[in-house]
């Protein structure tokens, strides 16, 4: 049951804003689909987008008609731009939309290009798979046996259309034998830890407890955490991480109790670019997540809600990164610019 | 409007739990229900908790038909016990049933005890009306003019049968003409600061901005808040401070980021008899508060789930306790016992 899958002529997805309550598959024929499904979500994580946008992307070149490579050029740039606006902060996206320009450069031979761009993102799909997999392992290290981890939102195999990154650490350390426990925080507003981690744990038969994000300090204060561990959606140069709304919040819980606060994620995370993640761009998503879930109104009509979908983990707070090549621990701007650089 | 009325023979309160949808007021009519309104949380709010339960003292208290005092005492203290059992954070439950209970010991002249029952029960609430408008007025010149403020839960006069604790003093500053805005995180799991502070807030005309739990480190990191203002359900001799699920995170993120951190409470909330906020019992609650919303399942079947209604703050993280004669700052021991010793 693959999260996100290839059919030749079309994308397959789980549409993960159905779930837990239905699997539900989304088959996704045009890449206007694609760019929807990951505005409203159904396909979501960093990774994750990253490999819907480049299989979306090589869905929109297969139905280009043009007569001269100008013509060609031009409405492919219209469907990169359609993926690059689609979010802003993950930067597995932008990476994804890169990947897939260069490789439409170098000819003019459209069909030859077509074949090219669909190899590209399968490639990108297979990059994802074979890193997360790898950090996977590598993370399972630092993980003893008998812990307690708690994960923010989810970082798992939906989230990353491969092993995962923060769960496929935990599923990589259940593997080697350990005895894991996982305190998953629902995730407000839109409840990836409560609809998607904790059904992606029950299916591996980790054992899990949900809580609501406020409730993360009260488990933390009272010794019952050995770790955290969280995904990410950007990583600056100096480590700084960008990752779901509430993240920063468990990064400062874990210091003040002397917690290890692990990031897991492949280097197609890390953004070399931006010094710091104050040049991380924060997606502001519309107002009613907050307000509403499942058609219900939780506010009064007409109250100003914010909806800051991201937020920015000082590197100072974070025990290590673990990527699919290393696990880095701090100075990190050199070490990233190693790994990256490989 | 008052949220909570004693209409001579039963008790009529604003049943918080269909706010901010609907204003619907209930009246109850035996003690019971009185029990039951405050375990459903209709009526929720350390100190309207205690003013809800003295006056459903009063009224099990009139309906006892005994022949001789060993009776009464009998029937009346399986009232008291059935508001003892109710819900076990809040401290000013208990100083209310045993401010009734000693009302009730000197005489034998049953109808004079149950007129003084009445009478003790309006003193209760007289005396928290007073002490929260003193607290606030005091409070209010902790804040200055064009702040924001981030609360957390709802402590206004829902909370209180009064003028508020923490809302109280965002209201007086406004009152004193200081411009204010306020950010009101949502509180899961049973969204108080949604539902309630939220509504009474906008009743007022102070613009507020609700958030889920996840974001107050977001706005605090970004220097968007002044202060962060709280009610409390019980605080320890030494100052540490039991409230809603989620504010010794708050407390943690305003330290972090050099923010003052106030609790807004009366001395009824001061529970000397406790040490330290070790000693405080937690309200666990039904974990399908935190799995379900509305009637809506938000988690997988069979998941587990926790639902720990309060935590504990450690007073070294309260910049200052505002009470009703004095606001009180670290340390906080030798201060806080002259105060309630008065």
């Amino acid at each position: 049951m693959k999260p996100i899958e290839w059919q030749g002529n079309r994308l397959k997805i789980i549409d993960q804003t159905q779930l837990p309550g239905k699997l539900v598959f989304a088959e996704l024929c045009s890449y206007t689909e694609v760019v929807a499904a990951i505005k409203e979500m159904k396909v979501r994580g960093a990774p994750a987008i990253g490999v819907a946008a480049a299989y979306g992307i090589a869905l929109g070149a297969q139905n280009i008609k043009a007569e001269n490579k100008a013509k060609f050029v031009s409405q492919f740039d219209r469907i990169l731009q359609s993926f690059a606006a689609a979010r802003p902060t993950a930067v597995n996206l932008f990476r994804a939309i890169d990947r897939m320009k260069k490789v439409a450069e170098p000819t003019d031979d459209f069909a030859k290009i077509k074949q090219a761009l669909i190899d590209e993102a399968k490639a990108i799909h297979a990059n994802e798979e074979d890193a997360t997999e790898r950090l996977s392992w590598l993370g399972a290290e630092l993980i003893e046996d008998g812990s307690t981890i708690l994960t923010h939102c989810n970082a798992g195999p939906l989230a990353t259309a491969g092993y995962g990154t923060a769960l496929g650490v935990i599923k990589a350390a259940a593997e080697q034998g350990k005895k894991i426990e996982v305190i998953a925080t629902e995730t407000r507003p839109l409840l990836q830890g409560a609809h998607l981690t904790a059904w992606e744990l029950m299916q591996d038969n980790i054992p899990v407890t949900l809580i609501t994000d406020s409730m993360a300090g009260y488990f933390l204060s009272r010794s019952k955490v050995n770790c955290v561990i969280v995904g990410a959606d950007r990583i600056a140069a100096n480590g700084d991480t960008a990752n779901k709304i509430g993240t920063y919040t468990l990064a400062i819980l874990a210091k003040e109790n002397g917690v290890p606060f692990y990031v897991a994620a492949p280097t197609s995370t890390i953004d070399l670019s931006l010094k710091s993640g104050d040049q991380i761009p924060i997606e502001e998503r519309n107002p009613e997540e907050v307000t509403n879930i499942g058609g219900i109104r939780l506010a009064p009509k007409g109250v100003k809600a914010a909806n800051p979908a991201f937020d920015i983990t000082p590197h100072k707070y974070i025990t290590a990164i673990i990527t699919e090549k290393d696990i880095v621990r701090k100075p990190y701007l050199r070490r990233l610019k190693q790994l990256v650089g490989r």
